[in-house]
């Protein structure tokens, strides 16, 4: 299974990608703020979905057009449908989307400018990495209407100081790019031109190591920061020992003794 | 039931209470340094468990009347009762009282001048917000003395980076209002003029939102912290499904689509 | 059971020890860049172990001569032994050593000069407390040669931000000391001429406490913080009780009382 680019030539997403591996995720529903409707919702979980099984996928940038990034949920869909179940089925949606990018094999990296708000800012943080640009802003701003961010703040949380995470919860205050990266929401906070460039940074970073690797190693920093520290590390030792035994590992170790650049198979 | 602020006339722990529903608790016992002594801690629990029960306030703030915040337990009174019992009803009789400012369903927000030592700093850590003047220093002094402050390294990890939080502990030392902030103990390090006026705008952008969304997701906050995070989306989805279906947020969502400020219930 | 530094005499770490207690453990295989072979790994575990037993022992600074702080895992040595149960026992062996500093009853100080990466960025993340000259440089840089650094993730995610973490994972690219310091992974960065004097500050500290409130201190900390708040709380709460009773916390409350300096039994 493959992602196929060609499904998303319509609809609130776009998704491109190059010859390395790269696939870039584009919120392309600016007249909505990239709200995180149902339509937009279903679009994202489609491509993680593909994403997840394509082995020639190496790294996801996601990034969006129009103004802000993401503006959240559509707060005038949710007037409109005033039932538990609707909204218990629309944070469900949102919550298997946020887990999948969670549980993909490959990094995710934000890539951020203007507004990200409530559940957008949740994006950001969800992410494993993220890149603002001075013009980024970002607030879990939910309460300003009523609605506190419980489901932004499950990655809020695990990202930023408790203090700072519960003051943004409460006040539904927008803090800055800066802000943003003191507080570890966001790896950089670059002026707008250099945005592409800074992400394309660590996009070369990531294709430039082997896949099997990155992948093994992802999903153990997550499963072993919430175990105990025994656990995680007896966890951790079996994987390094398990990703060691790959031919890619192999090659790299023999390049070190050999004092040359490794070669891989599987980058 | 009602938080009565007569029954805080006398004794160690003055209460009031403002139209909007702010209760300001203030340490009043200047000549101990404010320390947590049984009578002290008894007064907070009092508060507390008529605060938990009042739908009429919005938001708590604690400070301190004289030269510090607190100086933490009563080493004299300590010193006097060599009992194992004795230290263990003290030291469960503080965490009960720590634990409610936890559960309390409105935020609690320290606001600190002078010094805050042991489990004063404690109480510091333990709140939900904190301001700080910038006269105000913080430690972990126990370990001075021999014993270790085991207590409040409980809410110290759960807000300061690992290794600073450790040296805290080890060594007693002192940190000042700016590192505080640094660090992630406190939201605000200001100039002592304006530490009112800092305090007063997290007060009100709390009292500005509905109580049922903040007293949620307050309480969603620190249980979702503690679970693994497929659990915390879980019941982060769930709670915010429930906040949706509120009166207020209802009225937030509308007041959203029809572009105009949201008239709440029970503000 | 004691710390022989004879034992030390030998071999790739050595071993020093004053009056006051301090032992320094200096990693010196410089010629393999302090490198965490089989060999450097038993020699740690031996020196902790003893440590470990002999009460005269009240902190340990980890330092290490040459260019390098310690490079990790022997690449070299790796590549020759391609078999499972090779790697298997090496990150066992490597995490059981690195449990017996988690679990030493004395604090350990990493004294950091040159650079610390994979295996060696992991033994500064481990220890309790740290200390960077302005030199110094830390990077999880197995993934350069294709092995993700899942084992030094483990200490590494419990000091550092999610996403700073995350990316020194994923890219292996070095950090300098001040950007350590300001992430979380050392307590101090300093010029190299005051490194000693910075470490030394930190050693004065611990060892004018008692030794025993220090120990049972260390213990909870880490213990509690991988806790439920409530549950944390009870242990810290009977912690501090037991620590209270200890003949040195007595007389530090009693000095404290009569306003002098205590004298502890047991420093």
């Amino acid at each position: 299974m493959t992602l196929d680019i060609a499904d998303f030539s319509e609809g609130p997403l776009r998704a491109e990608r190059d010859p390395r591996g790269v696939v870039t995720l584009t919120l392309d529903d600016a007249r909505r703020f990239n709200a995180l409707g149902h339509e937009m919702l279903a679009a994202l979980q489609k491509a993680l979905n593909a994403i997840a099984a394509d082995e020639g996928v190496r790294v996801v940038v996601l990034a969006a057009n129009g103004k802000a990034f993401c503006a959240g949920h559509n707060l005038k869909d949710m007037a409109a449908h005033p039932a538990l179940a609707f909204y218990q089925e629309l944070f469900a949606q949102c919550g298997r989307m946020m887990l999948a990018i969670h549980k993909l094999p490959v990094p995710v990296i934000a890539k951020v400018h203007g507004m990200a708000t409530a559940a957008g800012c949740q994006l950001v943080a969800q992410c494993d990495l993220a890149v603002a640009s001075e013009d980024a802003s970002f607030a879990t701003s939910g309460i300003q209407y009523g609605l506190f961010c419980s489901t932004p703040s499950v990655p809020l949380v695990r990202n930023v100081p408790a203090k700072m995470a519960m003051e943004m919860l409460l006040t539904g205050d927008f803090i800055d790019a800066q802000t943003a990266l003191e507080r570890g929401l966001v790896n950089r906070a670059v002026s707008t031109d250099q945005l592409d460039t800074e992400v394309e940074k660590l996009v070369a970073a990531i294709v430039s190591k082997p896949r099997v690797a990155v992948a093994m190693g992802k999903a153990l920093v997550y499963q072993q920061r919430e175990m105990g520290i025994e656990s995680a590390y007896q966890l951790a030792g079996q994987t390094m020992a398990v990703n060691m035994m790959d031919a890619d590992a192999q090659e790299g170790a023999r390049a070190f003794a050999e004092k040359r650049r490794p070669a891989w198979k599987h980058a």
